[in-house]
């Protein structure tokens, strides 16, 4: 019962107490736990029943000793409070699982100082590899892992720049892509509602995906009228908001993610404002938000689930075989859905 | 700033804080603690009141204890793949940082094996204390926890008649609240999508409060048409799509949680089906989605936040001062919104 947990703590079992308990090596304990096949099943039945019996969970030092590996990796998202990373998180830790890997998470709030911490506590925890997002950080986190050759796999992003294993996608490409989309339905007076760009490079990646194609377009940056807010949807109504109480209000709201739009759309059913009829919104990420709001959101549909499968096993491969791994570049395709539609109209 | 990691004084009080405090000598401290004869009472006293007001420890077990501490907690949520348990988790993490603790997450996908892997995986990467979801895990990892004497919280749940801490509200009585709502509207064809009962005391729980409002209804099991599934949108919209084709739709489908409700809410605009109109849906737990949809979600607010404060606060106590915790009960509160509306008139 856990009320009870009254007098002394008792110590950590170790595996000399089940080798112990189980009238064996110490050896066999750890031939046990690390390659169960070269055992007797009755040896292996012994042992197991001390380890359950006694609580004994193999710390890292121990099994650092046995196999240098905890099978433990680590990842640090920026958020867990929405489902950006959610559906790529869930994909890699399938993954794993398929290779007998734990996942263990942190969120960084989006402050490098904190990643930086979490790092070295993952590390400090015997993660055996990190999955990291973006490539912005402290030059310590990175000096960190290389002094301590941990590997690690950088996802949402890609850069040929970036010497880095990336998994992911090119940011600016896509949004470009999506700006061109809303300008080409004849949208001249155009917001962005961007997230922070100082220690996110997807957001500014977003951002000057968007200014690219406002350049195409022959237009000014001036024509594009960007607020800058973080994630959330109470932070996109409010920035819609401003924008459409504004002297020149927009006739398309782009945002940097799908929950931005989402708030904004929000914000637009309650202000008495027709989507797509008098603004159009877009999004970014495609999570599942993006098709249950009314329009559906037209968005980019970033690859989730690819690049956690393929971060798992570049990941894996770096760890097991020391292979350096290599970066891979996934499809960012859009969805054009309700949300977007052509400008209105000018009245005369 | 994150990176100053000061240990907080009043985490682990030392023998040189009490003597701090007590403006003498940590001989003299010992001296108080192991002799008490050997010292003035006035001195005794003085050396008391430090101890007692910074909650100073003495004994060797609880100085070891301090001493392993990694100040990392672990969580183990079902899912980190839809919203349902992020708002908690970041207020645990919030009030964790205020603390110089750092979290962990993992996700067991419900699946019991899978927690108990993972509670002993976090305990032997040093987490000092675990914050669990719900009371059905295996006896194993009860054993485990007993066995470690590892502090942990279960929350999102409350039972007076569970010995266990935990940090959480009464999903069978917050349940049968909103299905009185929702007979009160006068509908006697029922639903309810529910989630997988087996591995889950909140879906469990929610299942029966549906069952006691439709017996002091005096109506029969039978007229609440039940289906199971996992929780997800494409689910959500499935269920909903099945039993609106069935010989008998309901007027009223009431959903386990706002992800399904939110699947049935959207297929319920493709297939054409007005909304509340033609049937009411309700939800369960008062994430972000609940907000976003048209019309808005009917549901149950979970005190998300205060879950995961309350959480933290307690499961803070439990380590350092070896507090057995106490059990919180609180308030899940009723969201009336515009997926619920009154029966359809019967036509002739």
């Amino acid at each position: 019962m856990a009320k009870t947990r009254t007098t002394q703590p008792s110590l950590s079992p170790t595996l000399a107490d089940v080798s112990k308990q189980a009238g064996v090596s110490t050896a066999t304990v750890s031939r046990c736990l690390n390659s169960p096949s070269q055992v007797s099943a009755s040896t292996r039945d012994r042992v197991m029943a001390a380890v359950k019996d006694l609580g004994y969970a193999p710390n890292f030092g121990a099994q650092a000793l046995a196999a240098k590996r905890t099978n433990t990796f680590g990842a640090i998202v920026p958020t867990m409070e929405n489902a950006i990373f959610a559906r790529g998180l869930q994909a890699f830790q399938e993954e794993l699982g398929q290779h007998g890997i734990t996942l263990l998470v942190a969120s960084s709030s989006y402050d490098p100082d904190v990643e930086e911490e979490q790092i070295r506590n993952l590390v400090a925890r015997g993660a055996d590899a990190l999955f990291l997002i973006g490539h912005t950080r402290t030059s310590e986190s990175y000096e960190f892992l290389e002094k301590r050759q941990i590997p690690h796999v950088v996802a949402w992003v890609y850069d040929e720049a970036e010497p880095r294993v990336s998994v992911g996608f090119d940011n600016r490409k896509a949004m470009k892509a999506l700006a061109l989309e809303v300008l080409k339905q004849g949208h001249r007076k155009l917001a962005l509602i961007a997230g922070k760009r100082d220690c996110n490079d997807r957001a500014r990646q977003r951002y000057e995906g968007a200014m690219d194609a406002v350049a195409e377009f022959g237009l000014n940056a001036q024509d594009l009228n960007v607020i800058e807010t973080t994630y959330s949807i109470a932070n996109g109504g409010d920035a819609f908001e401003r924008l459409m109480r504004s002297g020149t209000p927009p006739t398309a709201v782009m945002c940097g993610n799908d929950v931005l739009a989402a708030g904004a759309l929000s914000r637009a059913h309650r202000m008495g404002v027709d989507v797509p009829g008098d603004v159009s919104i877009t999004g970014f990420d495609d999570i599942e938000i993006a098709e249950i709001v009314t329009p559906r959101l037209t968005t980019v549909h970033v690859p989730h689930r690819a690049m956690g499968k393929h971060a798992a096993t570049t990941l894996i491969a770096m760890r097991n075989d020391r292979s350096l791994g290599e970066s891979v570049e996934l499809e960012a395709t859009l969805r054009l859905r309700g949300s977007l539609g052509p400008a209105p109209q000018k009245t005369a």
